[in-house]
């Protein structure tokens, strides 16, 4: 949807000149057309599969975004409170919520319980015995998956990794199976489902195959010893493609292999897509302050830092970077933020068409963990969010005022 | 300033244990006193030297921190707009204000002007051309200097180094030089102060004495061309005792070589402390929701997350950590939080004193860049910070309200 007309960049059928001169940068930018694309490409592969979608909040928890998600009957994957909340707020249905997460606290057990959420995705014993304590305490009988770490690679990077043995997430098939007495005791939650998220931004199929097949196996276990396990949720981890030049997700592996495997499987499934769905459908606007030359350096220095996207600070993750009006030439630069750390940088050595200062920059394919993971470092303001729809768009969340971040220290002051 | 009593752990005169059971956690806890020695500190080691402190503001810009630092006659590095409003809520001396950051917007420097900040330390030849531009419009004369990037070895991470050749901070020795009719051409900016800032969280002195011996040199050379170079910033960069195994700063050295060569030069001084002032005088106190032994693992799941704490997530960093209560035995754990992300996490394999579900820890020295890098990543409020003094304790932020943070977003919905 990002494409240059006449050497001038557009999102959908607005140009992003129009939007710098209208709206205050830096600003991330949505576009509701590829957010639909998504949601269809998902709709296309798993057409004959009985499925849920449940839009992982954490990704991009903007309520106008959920709004999108929640009108195409995407249910939600929450890790907090805070993230049902939102859902709410914008009428989604919590029959399709699953609540994820290692250390789900009293209250949000409860909260979320007297809300009617779809099932807990049970990441530990003792989890699972707090829930029961808490439904019970309510007079509730609630639907739970286990969530299973099957210890497969997932082939991405350790920060994101999370179905391996090692790491905090999900129970053990060993451990489950110890531990099978137990939780058939547990009165006031009904084990239902199991559920996987081997980890995020995946590109290959078959560590889906690879878990999935192990989930196959723990449900035919369960079930031959009693349970009743009608649901497998299959978690997130679709990747997107931040290099053009590099491989997007392999759907057809995906068809090929793992289709016909959930096809051979009598449950119903669950996916909660998160950057697949938005991570793509948005960018961070920027304008280019200085260009700085030293050393043998051009520095492009601009108004949005780490503080607004931090996933190359964190990650050292790849995003391209485009000027909005293409002139002729080129040259390479170290595209960098405001912040006064050296990881507050967007490129480095990045060949880019020529810009001049005043230009203005979009980095592509922020729309998953960029304003979701933004901060007020540095004292900066969270930043204007716009959603692009043909040929309008209009703001999905005003810019943070000062007097708002420091509000809760004044009155203590 | 954190002992144990009887198994108890206190901050001065407060026992944690009470500070748990009044405020919410998780939350960030101060010490006045700390804060206090640490200024005395500095004090002392400068005891001979005409100099200003100026507090990094970014490190921790809690008000009533800022206030603290205000009171004891510091005055403030600022690297935005935002941090100078922090600074003027709390009556702050804008006279000793020293303006830094590579990208600063010509709003902020009008407003820099407009409020008579001490100078401005200038990162690159554009910056100057826009600094004097402003002051003419304004008709103002303001004092600048020039963030010299000496190109030495600082001896940290990568992360946070910042006077090294090809980083974006600063501006080399021979491009001052080679700049020289250019900058004395700028009627409206006085360049009459050199500035450095080498890093973050430096141990050893030596790194500061090459730095400061480039500073000197170059200080004489523009003298010789009729330059008035009146002061010297020092920036700042004192590092901090994470591991109480390892070195702390050696100020003996920093005594023996720096503080002479300070002496030899005919100059006034700004010193930018920030980690120093505020780093091992706070703390993050987080309650264990669960205990969850997994593989041969044992996971101590936190209430604290990677939003308010990004250090180890994000630099790999060391804090030492401690429960509130010390019983008797010891544990190897994983102390790991809420998010959903492998990195969040705030110790590996680490021995503690033994502790159950429901018992609290803190963990030490979290007063550089922790709450000043917090965010609400998978929507969770900023969290409460308290401040200790003597055996009182008192609010300093109150928790942020769920509403607060999609206040900006509802009313766009």
């Amino acid at each position: 949807m990002f494409q240059y007309k006449n050497n001038e960049l557009y999102l959908e059928d607005v140009c992003i000149n129009d939007i710098v001169k209208k709206y205050e940068s830096p600003c991330y930018i949505y576009s509701k057309k590829m957010i639909e694309d998504n949601i269809n490409k998902l709709k296309e592969v798993f057409e004959d599969i009985n499925i849920v979608f449940a839009f992982a909040a954490k990704v991009e928890g903007n309520l106008s975004i959920l709004k999108i998600l929640s009108d195409n009957g995407f249910g939600c994957d929450i890790v907090s409170v805070g993230e049902l909340k939102r859902y709410m707020k914008v009428g989604g249905d919590t029959s399709k919520v699953m609540f994820s997460g290692v250390s789900k606290s009293e209250y949000e057990i409860e909260f979320a319980i007297n809300h009617n959420i779809h099932m807990f995705n049970i990441e530990s014993i003792p989890e699972a015995k707090r829930i029961n304590s808490i439904a019970k305490s309510l007079g509730k009988n609630v639907k739970c998956a286990i969530r299973v770490n099957p210890d497969v690679e997932s082939s991405t990077i350790d920060k994101i990794t999370t179905g391996k043995r090692g790491n905090k997430f999900g129970i053990s098939v060993d451990a489950i199976k110890e531990n099978i007495d137990l939780l058939k005791g547990l009165e006031n939650i009904r084990i239902e489902a199991l559920a996987m998220h081997i980890g995020s931004q995946i590109l290959k199929a078959e560590p889906f195959y690879e878990a999935i097949k192990v989930m196959s196996e723990l449900k035919e276990h369960l079930t031959n010893i009693g349970f009743n396990i009608d649901t497998i949720d299959l978690g997130g981890g679709i990747g997107i493609q931040y290099d053009k030049s590099k491989d997007a997700f392999d759907f057809d592996t995906y068809k090929q292999k793992v289709i016909p495997l959930l096809k051979s499987m009598d449950v119903k499934f669950i996916l909660e897509p998160g950057r697949f769905i938005t991570g793509n459908a948005s960018a961070l606007i920027m304008k280019i302050e200085y260009i700085k030359k030293e050393w043998d350096k051009t520095f492009l220095l601009t108004n949005a830092g780490m503080n607004d996207y931090i996933r190359v600070a964190m990650y050292d993750a790849y995003n391209d970077i485009l000027p909005i009006i293409k002139h002729d030439g080129q040259m390479i630069v170290d595209i960098v933020g405001p912040i006064c750390e050296s990881s507050d940088y967007f490129a480095k050595d990045r060949m880019i068409s020529t810009v001049t200062e005043g230009d203005f920059l979009v980095l592509l394919d922020a729309g998953g963990y960029g304003a979701s993971m933004s901060s007020n470092y540095n004292t900066r303001e969270l930043i204007e969010q716009i959603l692009v729809d043909g040929d309008s768009h209009r703001l999905i969340r005003k810019k943070q005022s000062f007097d708002s971040i420091i509000e809760n220290e004044l009155s203590c002051l």
